[in-house]
């Protein structure tokens, strides 16, 4: 059981006993979050960034870890996300492996890692635990919460159990609920992981360590993270060096195939499976309109900001556009200035990440007019 | 090892040795297919369907085999492939286990199951093979060729390797080559098979099978081969009526889990692992520009046709309508009245198989030109 903890990292230490939402409680459990730029006297220049699945909280460089961040072309000083004039807080999500704690992490109680006797995870108890951070760093009111992809459903989360937080939102290719197509995605994923031999009812080691059903999960996440668009320009037909004269027929030949064993080997030993499992399922469980009774534009709808921003990719088949929409169209019927902004991006989910020349324009310009 | 060869079906013998593609030959290997309607005096009124990855050759019932086939709306008296009027023929795939010599069959020279002994397989030895059984027949020349998902670039191999076999064609939902997304999807199904213990390089029983990895390949190739859209309507975030207390958090909860789950079941004991991987390379490998020194348009334009059509659903995320339009594009440019038709069906690359009222127009009213 490893995880995987960015220098540098600041902690919380959350209230204990932490409530989960879907049942049972955690105990001295923490909150790894980073900052940038400095709070005003008037705390009200606050932005609260919650993110996908996998990243940690270090989201770009700072003082205490100069290394590049994950959305290191987003956010800096005179970046999308500028640092000269925000004070930014990343959250690492409660259940991951990158500092908070999660399956992986030590069980005070016990002194063993917590596997599969870690409570039900819900996007909502994320959620609760990122507004402690906030309330902690003495902020009131957030200016902006940018949410990315699971990021997204946190947002949203977070937002309708604690009226007036923030004053804007930028949901980014998120979702204010699962659906079909992507419940099964992430199912079979964890299938891939549970098949595996070495998962063990969850009880591997570094040493036993279900390796292939982690790379299956990453190649299956990789797939839908891009879009067929994308991968036709980008590989094509094209294939490896290699003319594998008497090799396997079913081994690796096309580019495309090598560069989804690239991904996943850079994955599969730096995430925890079991913190897979739990952040995968909590998204499947996330219905927004949980909290409206069964209606998910009132529980937006519910939600009252001044301003809100949904962007989405076109070729996003995880999270559709149609899913940002309905975000820009409830948070409008709540009263806020909402735009939906479709972005004609080929690279699918995962654009954020990578398609700075269309999302940048888009985060900057919405948080010029805050 | 097991074969599934469906009561009623007739064999051909093909040419031994039978050269592949790829390199090797088979000896004694057979063809199987079935046929519908009367062939004319003047034997000008066959239609020959080649099938996708997994059919047998019982499209619908006959005087053979009175069961119901896999496109029984599609295929009978006054159907909209009417054989009142045509005689058709339906071909078992070379490679596949269903009455067609494949690496399930026994190779007649060791007397046991060829498994991974099986030369490498080719969409062309599989168009060479149907071109057997159609000449063996006395059909001189097709009235169309109708070649469905992996059959419509069986078709298109037909057709460029035989000049004037046919008057005519339908693709649907086919492709004149694969594209990366595809690829990578189809690479993700035979490592989940080839990763399964029990696989065991393709030396398994019926009673040590790989279960798993088959599984695991029925539901992600259902995910791809179903769309989004129809999803939503159809499941929602609808769950079991189990409320699983105290269950495994990780096991089936919605309804969307459980359809995939009773597909996989479905599938799994009745497709031979090791013919499914074959199958499912050699669509990878298929490329008709390599016919014309890798400019797949090339390829298309010589194909001489009198007319055709390609018909694609929008839905599509696996051979996507692009690759329709290419396709009829393409066969235009060679001479044909060739038309494309989109078909807004929200059922994916199956809609084929179940969107009858989308479908039966299309090809109705192409057949009733010809």
């Amino acid at each position: 059981m490893t995880e995987f903890i960015p220098p540098g990292s600041r902690w919380h230490a959350l209230t204990s006993p932490f409530p989960m939402k879907r049942g049972g409680e955690l105990r001295d459990a923490r909150i790894a979050y980073e900052t940038w730029g400095t709070l005003s006297a008037q705390r009200d220049n606050a932005i609260l960034i919650v993110t996908g699945l996998s990243p940690d909280a270090h989201a770009a460089a700072n003082a205490d870890n100069p290394a590049a961040g994950w959305w290191e072309a987003m956010l800096g000083p005179g970046k999308a996300i500028d640092t000269e004039r925000w004070f930014v807080v990343c959250i690492n999500s409660l259940g991951s492996c990158k500092g908070s704690t999660g399956p992986a992490s030590v069980n005070a109680a016990t002194g063993e890692p917590y596997r599969l006797s870690f409570p039900e995870l819900s996007v909502e108890d994320g959620a609760a635990a990122a507004v402690e951070v906030v309330r902690t760093l003495g902020i009131a009111q957030l200016a902006c919460v940018i949410g990315n992809s699971m990021g997204g459903m946190t947002a949203l989360a977070l937002l309708h159990a604690n009226p007036g937080i923030a004053r804007s939102h930028i949901n980014i290719s998120g979702s204010a609920q699962a659906l079909p197509f992507s419940i099964a995605i992430r199912s079979l994923q964890r299938e891939a992981i549970r098949l595996d031999p070495m998962w063990n009812g969850g009880d591997y080691s570094d040493a036993a360590y279900p390796e292939s059903g982690m790379r299956m999960a990453r190649k299956l996440g990789v797939i839908t993270y891009r879009s067929a668009l994308e991968w036709d320009g980008r590989f094509g037909r094209v294939r490896l060096e290699s003319d594998r004269p008497d090799e396997d027929p079913f081994g690796l030949e096309f580019q495309v195939e090598s560069y989804l064993e690239g991904h996943a080997r850079r994955f599969v030993r730096h995430f925890d499976p079991n913190c897979y499992l739990y952040l995968s399922r909590s998204m499947d469980w996330f219905d927004l309109g949980e909290h409206a009774g069964g209606d998910v534009m009132a529980a937006l709808t519910s939600i009252k900001l001044e301003k809100a921003m949904a962007i989405g990719a076109t070729t996003d088949i995880l999270f559709p556009l149609q899913q940002q929409e309905q975000i820009a169209l409830g948070l409008r019927a709540g009263g806020a200035d909402s735009q939906f902004v479709p972005l004609e991006s080929p690279q699918g989910h995962d654009a954020f990440l990578v398609d700075f020349e269309r999302f940048d324009p888009a985060v900057r310009g919405f948080l010029a007019t805050l």
